[in-house]
């Protein structure tokens, strides 16, 4: 049990990892699997524009494990979390036959001042920027990406967000997040799009055959920032933050869809990576 | 991501369950099942003394699971949170074709003016106590307690006790923790621990041929308080909150033993149970 001393809002998220389904321990370091871990927490507070404050890790190990790959899983956490300032406080170990499950509950705190940033606020008129390159993260970077706490806590105080999640199921999925629970609709701009997509994407496209846009649009793990802004975002502080635009908030909850350079308007499937799907 | 407001000190633990080693969803409703995943991480509360505020449930199902079964367990989590006015607020929903794991993490608070009760205030001269009666709990009790958090509060603002755990992992491995986390040895006596023997473990003595006292100092999962307070503690209040005497705390560390009827000193076995042994 882990004691924080706290004064005013605290937030508090979780997310369990699977082998097999988010890491392959037979491939992935458990170093490395303890980032991500940590990592896809991590994002969580960055998309809320949270500072994260302390973790706590649960884990079920598969018996196999030695003590010393349990010890390098707690480390890659550990450190994943000292990056940020992030404390691992504790947390529950567990064995049996079956592949691992790690699960990280972090806890983190809004900036005095300033409130969380929520998937909610999106408005008609505004824009959608992302914070990198997108797609292909199945090749590697799902497992060594830096989550976007520092990103996050920059906007919210530069740039007055109106909406903001992590693309941790892909891009379309979590867009269409925002759009429901603010109650709008959205077009991405092809072209826009285009200018997003990761060399990971492209290579991943070759290997599968699908357009490297589709692998921008639905893979999932980017762990980028998906921000929405009002039309009046200061554009310095936006390029100076390195997000780019990818499209507009609409009026209409219907609509949700990608316009090609033609001006078509394409309906955009809300998938990626669901679970109970 | 669940929002919480937070004055003081806040408390946060995390316990996870495993299908096939913590419960067995073949034999158990996924109701009773969800009532043990909030009831174990409220027992942790119990133990701290802290008044449970919010829990996080992340889970991974078996896709076997309908979604029927998936409601099931939440509502088993959320009603045995209620019980205690502690609210389900957020948490994690994967899947994968392996048993299902669960994860409660939760949050409490110390009431004010008092601060949370260690494992580590053991002192010589103390005296050791249980909140109710041990042992062979896997006959169905383990799955249908009620965490002892009422009493737990209750313990802290009549008895200042010196040290605190809930008996999660056995009689004897869970009072091991105390002794070494204060430096202390502990002697057991056995009259008193016959007086807190369960029916259900003479029951499970006839199915293993173990005597019952074994089970009532070696099984997990009574979910009981283990209290040690100093010498001088009120014995109107113990009585009053049926509080059962079962041995003393002694200076010596390396002194871990059961006093017999005739005063012999037998040692005891730091076991109970415990994974990665």
């Amino acid at each position: 049990m882990a004691a924080l001393q706290a004064t005013g809002q605290l937030l508090w998220s979780c997310d369990m990892l699977c082998d097999g389904v988010d890491f392959r321990s037979q491939e992935h370091t458990w170093y490395d699997i303890g980032r991500k871990a940590a990592g896809a927490s991590l994002s969580d507070c960055a998309a809320m524009a949270s500072r994260p404050t302390a973790m706590l890790c649960s884990v079920c190990l598969q018996e196999s494990m030695s003590e010393d790959d349990a010890l390098e899983l707690l480390r890659g956490v550990h450190d994943m979390g000292a990056q940020f300032e992030c404390l691992l406080a504790g947390g529950d170990t567990n064995s049996w036959p079956h592949p691992s499950v790690i699960d990280v509950a972090i806890a983190s705190s809004i900036p005095e001042g300033r409130q969380a940033v929520l998937r909610s606020g999106a408005r008609p008129g505004d824009v959608i920027y992302v914070s990198g390159l997108l797609g292909g993260s199945i090749l590697g970077r799902h497992l060594r990406f830096t989550p976007r706490v520092r990103l996050g806590l920059q906007i919210a105080e530069h740039l007055q967000p109106h909406a903001m999640i992590d693309i941790s199921d892909g891009l379309a999925l979590d867009l269409w997040r925002i759009c429901e629970a603010s109650v709008c609709g959205a077009v991405l701009i092809a072209e826009q799009i285009d200018a997003v997509i990761h060399p990971d994407a492209r290579r991943l496209a070759k290997q599968t055959g699908r357009p490297p846009r589709e692998h921008a649009l639905f893979d999932g793990e980017d762990f980028e920032l998906l921000v929405v802004l009002g039309s009046d975002a200061p554009q310095g502080s936006v390029a100076q933050l390195d997000l780019h635009r990818i499209g507009d908030i609409v009026a209409a909850p219907e609509t949700f869809a990608l316009r090609d350079s033609a001006g078509r308007i394409h309906p955009l499937e809300a998938r990626g990576w669901e679970h109970f799907r």
